[in-house]
């Protein structure tokens, strides 16, 4: 089928909040992601189809062929991260975009209303950047994550998602559409597709993940006037957190945990005050939720060893704990098969990262699919994935979701 | 004399900016800063003394008896750390406003011009906890900086200090008054007077000092998706850095290094984000410049190794080198003399911590006092100095002051 117009599409996306390295930086409820917001809404409008914005800012683009049956959705994330890739999220909304209007023309010329309607979406936060925790829009939506509870969360400077949203003018109040199912596609953020030379990579699970809260308390003071012996530097303590967090991967096989620290604020960070605070978050995955467990509970040990040894107070609090996620076996036979039939090479796949289809998958049969990373990099800017790749994944995702539309996975449906 | 007004006023400025364990928050041109400012100003036309605010925000009273004569100043600073003590240079301000007054009675009763004038001075931004480097306003009025330089400084956020000087309506255009000699008195955020049970320190030098500007230049990648291999995490190699710069202490004798890193900040600082840049302030003092000298480099060579290793970009540059500053012993020897008088202990002292009484001795003969610090903790808000040794302070400075407006260290005078 033609792409010149996903294309088209998708490279003009990649113009809003685009840095200077090829990247983009559109965060949650920023301008920016305002400004690809309202592009969305434009193309949906120009479609000729409806959109829905509910409470938590999920977008959604509905093709209503039979009234009142449940929507297949189809979508990704448009958010980034803070100089982040224009492929990751981006993509897989336009391609689900473009597939759904392959399907509707296909439904219309063969006159056969489908069982299911068919939705695009673009869901809020997926990112998690500027407010924790990640996959916030869907997991929402599928009931994992309390609605009034995500709108209070806050980002670094005070700012509430709630008046964020509101601010870019994209707090809706619609009400979000049935689900009858899910699928997904997004560039795979590793190497193993790139290495194997495999067109198309098959989500049958997720990774354990869980986060730290971590906060070290020490006591301020002056850089030249206080005597070596007289302080509590918390940003010493926290230096040697840091690197538990990231030696403890030695303790496991090559690749079983990955673990790091990524947001790390120092207060009062002034040149010459010796840090009273240091607040961190750590991230550890594995797909073996008891290597996790193992790391945590070591983690724990040696920071209240540390604790001890600096006469400094440490807390340490576990937070958004996800467990391994198993993508229906029905729907990996699907989509093995729509691989097949359209002559592109594919094998199963496990995901490292958090997907806003792991949380739809919680609630109605989901499908994940892959498309190769080049070098694997992802979460910047050097972020690459081919246009011949990504058309191939856009004819994936079109043959899937007609196939969703006709029921292929109703048998699962009672999962709803 | 009657000290019931200094400590009334003292308490009072204390108020300005308190924060809730009984520190203060006023750092360099903020509203609270302006606050203490419009008080400093009001104490002034009360008193019927002069004010002016020059190009860089120093704040002078001027007591003019003998026309033209040029002025020795008396002062310290109003601007605090972030959560600082309310006793860090706000002290010697307050005490310089009631010596001054004090000096001014004295010579109206005596019917005798001195030879010189008095002013009392309050520094724009000694701390440089928001805009580096510290001891600003002193420097530039010394002409070791660059006003113009000075004022395009920028704090975190990206705002100019000629742009934060404005909004609080304390940029000046008045011309500063030519200086004939400089005291100073301040608390000693060290442990020596409070151990030794000396109420007065006579501060004869000052150590030896420099910072390390470190940029670390990773590359961004996902905390999840990404392989431990595959990683350029700056905060990692950040982190061995600020074990480096803590360790180094360790090479030389107890106490003679004092060396840390206070600011510190992450990009792009997201819970799932491999870092990819860490920038660091390291501050190495020593009373033997060639101890700082030795720490630098074997510092430099470290982090050259380290960037190897973790094939990873780190850059390094010095800056705000201060070398060691020795007050004229004259001036040591004239507050040695009036302790003796008003009958207060005394010995002569190093200072560890930068001053403006260091930057003004670069252009006139300068004192340098302290005070005992209970507990030696300072740039926090448990700093603490007692009532009866600031009123000591405040005797001594007043003494001080009149010995030099009589000419007391005139032979030096040449060194202007």
């Amino acid at each position: 089928m033609a792409s010149t117009a996903f294309l088209k599409d998708f490279h003009h996306v990649a113009s809003i909040g685009a840095t200077d390295n090829k990247g983009v930086d559109r965060q949650a409820a920023t301008p920016e992601d305002g400004q690809s917001r309202a592009w969305f809404a434009q193309w949906i409008e120009d479609a000729g189809y409806a959109l829905r914005v509910d409470g938590i800012g999920n977008m959604f683009g509905l093709i209503e062929w039979t009234p009142g049956a449940p929507y297949v959705l189809i979508g990704s994330h448009l958010d980034s991260q803070p100089l982040g890739g224009r492929f990751d999220g981006a993509y897989g909304v336009l391609a689900a975009l473009h597939a759904a209007r392959r399907v509707d023309q296909q439904v219309k010329q063969s006159g056969q209303p489908p069982k299911f309607n068919l939705a695009v979406v673009n869901w809020f936060n997926e990112e998690g950047g500027r407010f924790a925790p990640s996959v916030m829009g869907s997991s929402v939506y599928a009931g994992l994550f309390d609605r009034e509870e995500m709108l209070a969360v806050t980002d670094l400077r005070g700012a509430t998602v709630r008046d964020a949203l509101s601010e870019i003018g994209f707090l809706g109040s619609d009400e979000a559409p049935e689900p009858a199912g899910y699928a997904e596609i997004h560039i795979e953020q590793g190497r193993i597709l790139e290495r194997e030379g495999i067109d198309i990579g098959l989500v049958d699970s997720s990774w354990y993940t869980q986060k730290l809260d971590i906060e070290v308390l020490g006591e301020q003071s002056h850089t030249g006037a206080t005597a070596m012996a007289d302080r509590h530097d918390a940003l010493v303590a926290a230096a040697k957190i840091v690197l538990m967090v990231h030696d403890i991967t030695g303790d496991f096989d090559d690749e079983a945990l990955v673990s790091s620290i990524g947001q790390h604020v120092v207060e009062p960070n002034s040149p010459i005050v010796v840090a009273r605070r240091v607040h961190m978050v750590a991230d550890l995955r594995s797909g073996d939720p008891e290597i996790v467990r193992t790391a945590r509970a070591k983690l724990l040990r040696d920071i209240e060893a540390l604790a001890r040894e600096h006469d400094i107070l440490i807390n340490v609090k576990d937070f958004d704990i996800r467990p391994i996620r198993y993508f229906p076996e029905e729907g990996v036979t699907l989509s093995e098969k729509v691989a097949a039939n359209l002559g592109f090479s594919s094998r199963p796949i496990q995901t490292m990262a958090g997907h806003d289809s792991v949380a739809m998958n919680t609630v109605v049969p989901s499908i994940m699919m892959f498309i190769p990373s080049v070098d694997g990099v992802s979460h910047c800017e050097r972020e690459f994935s081919t246009d011949e790749d990504m058309v191939k994944g856009l004819d994936m995702l079109t043959d899937v979701a007609l196939e969703l539309v006709h029921g292929a996975l109703d048998a699962d449906g009672a999962q709803a």
